[in-house]
């Protein structure tokens, strides 16, 4: 049985995004369908909109950063009842059997997985579209718990911008006693400052702009380094267990290598393209150069449960389905503190749609 | 009391070895004092005799592969009696209390480890020369010992050649089970194929030439990948542990890195110099570049003590010191299999030196 579904699609790469009436795909025993309560912004549904990576398709409803209500489940979903508060992010499904969906690590899914959106749901080969929408339905596997005491507004951008930089955090080691930099001030700085704070690390975000010195410090950094400036690079030196850098554009990595400590690793989230690094200081303190995406479904779950135990959520600015172009565009200047939130709610103030 | 030792030595960075006369430093409580017997020729000698890094100091002594006999031993200097069979290999001293110092970690020593050519001594200052000479003083702390049991001129290379493959087999865990690629055969590249086959590792080697092939083979590598065609580095997709690259000279990663397994790690070891990987392939399957210098002493000695029970030492050809420059330029053409060592007895074969 497939329900209808209304929805913000862009439908080609230099359309902008408007009201889509689509079917999703029918659903199966094991899946809950989910009403959405709100859904983040989340740069890649800019870039995914636009095609801007090459591998699009349309029509195309974006929105990773999900959180709703169940409202029904199927004969075999057992985990979540009609009712419970759940999210969805990045990812749908799996091939649910290679060695790393085995390990927890449907990220890294040998045999591809089923991205949110703009993918191929694994069964039926219909397009998956995102949470730019009233409704989705999902595999109760892929389906997180989300804590009702946070909230819930504020705790869809933890299913994307949050699991990207915990997972790195996590599979690094960062705890108690680590020394932890960001890099850029935006939906994943921000959630990498709040969780390494949380994790108990000594955090640093640098910047090229001193006018983020107060908010980083809110947020939860210790200290604050110009990344501009010469003589405060070189004061932090040597440093850093990691570093969690989420600049999403080109940029050079050599200030920040020789400020991890020996064995000390830096980590892009955001970019992808190619890096320039210089050897010798990797060579010189066996540093190393990683990437890192998204995070696997326990430990997304992990992330949620911790943020509900420390009071964590992101910092976000609400908005209407309808002004989404808007937010896009003020998105590109990084002009939101620190992410946009759609409330679905407003899918129900116009009769035009 | 200081002594006169008899050496070759680049008197600038455009001036052939010749031979060369000086005093090494002073003798101390914890040294002992080695006769060479063999010295392995690295690719840093050179680089160094011809100020190719622009920190080299002159008149240079290369050399820091040296195998040779304890003749004499410092009031305080216990652990070798004369008559031992010692090696030195890239380092003479460290600042002793450092973090990585205390580690068993000298190479990466904050304060700055002092190398056994071109370097400086911590107590007197004064420069230290290396190991294409006849005798050779150090301090007991920073002298290895060598099995008995092996063709003692072939050990020379373990001292820098094989420790540089070694640490950063150790360091990632290579063992059993492991799947282990080495991009390049040359010095240090058949070591590292030697080192992964004896700890259990099943070993690919990179190369650019099928000639490479049976050589290959014979050195314990269990295949070999023609890396310049695609189909076959496709093949290899998602394969190995740990890359072990020891290419000195400037080249593109791009094709390896794919081939790293999820949480994989190319590591650097050849050269310095800016690399150009890009994030892609990084992001997607947790992959790290990083970078790793020869190793500590009590990994070398570790590594020594191995080589004796699995009876390993290096390919060598042995050559006599007066045609070390020849030696340099063969090296310069990779023509050699796989190491150059000098015999230290042809000091004595002529009258002129
Ligand atoms: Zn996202
Ligand atoms: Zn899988
Ligand atoms: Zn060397
Ligand atoms: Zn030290």
């Amino acid at each position: 049985m497939s329900i209808k579904v209304l929805g913000y699609a862009a439908q080609s790469a230099t359309s902008p995004l408007a009201p889509f009436t689509f079917e999703r795909r029918d659903s199966r025993e094991d899946d809950v369908t989910i009403q959405i309560e709100y859904c983040g912004v989340c740069h890649s549904d800019l870039h995914q909109a636009r095609n801007d990576w090459g591998f699009s398709r349309y029509p195309l409803v974006p929105g990773h950063e999900i959180v709703g209500r169940v409202t029904a489940t199927g004969a075999k979903a057992h985990k979540f009842k009609v009712g419970d508060l759940v999210g969805i992010g990045c990812l749908v499904d799996s091939c649910r059997h290679c060695s790393a969906c085995d390990n927890g690590l449907e990220q890294y899914c040998e045999n591809g997985h089923v991205q949110t959106y703009a993918s191929e749901d694994l069964h039926d080969h219909r397009p998956t579209y995102g949470g730019y929408s009233q409704t989705i339905i999902c595999s109760e596997d892929f389906v997180l718990k989300v804590p009702e005491n946070l909230d819930t507004k504020a705790v869809a951008p933890l299913l994307c911008a949050g699991i990207t930089t915990w997972s790195p955090l996590r599979h690094w080691n960062v705890g108690q006693g680590s020394k932890v930099a960001v890099v850029g001030l935006g939906g994943l700085g921000h959630m990498a400052i709040k969780l390494a704070h949380a994790l108990g690390a000594e955090v640093t975000l640098f910047t090229r702009s001193t006018s983020k010195e107060q908010d980083a410090k809110q947020l939860g950094a210790d200290h604050v380094v110009l990344s501009t400036n010469a003589e405060q690079m070189q004061a932090v030196a040597n440093q850093f267990d990691l570093i969690i850098d989420t600049v999403p554009y080109e940029h050079d990595l050599n200030p920040y290598v020789p400020t991890l400590a020996l064995n000390g690793t830096l980590v892009l989230v955001g970019y992808l393209g190619e890096i320039k690094p210089h050897t010798v200081p990797m060579i010189m303190g066996r540093r190393s150069v990683a990437g890192s995406v998204i995070g696997g479904i326990q430990e997304t779950q992990e992330l949620l449960d911790f943020c509900g135990e420390h009071n964590i959520t992101a910092d976000v600015e609400m908005i209407e389905m309808q002004t989404i172009n808007d937010a896009f565009e003020r998105m590109l200047k990084s002009d939101v503190k620190y992410r946009f939130v759609i409330d679905m709610q407003s899918f129900h103030q116009t009769n035009s749609i």
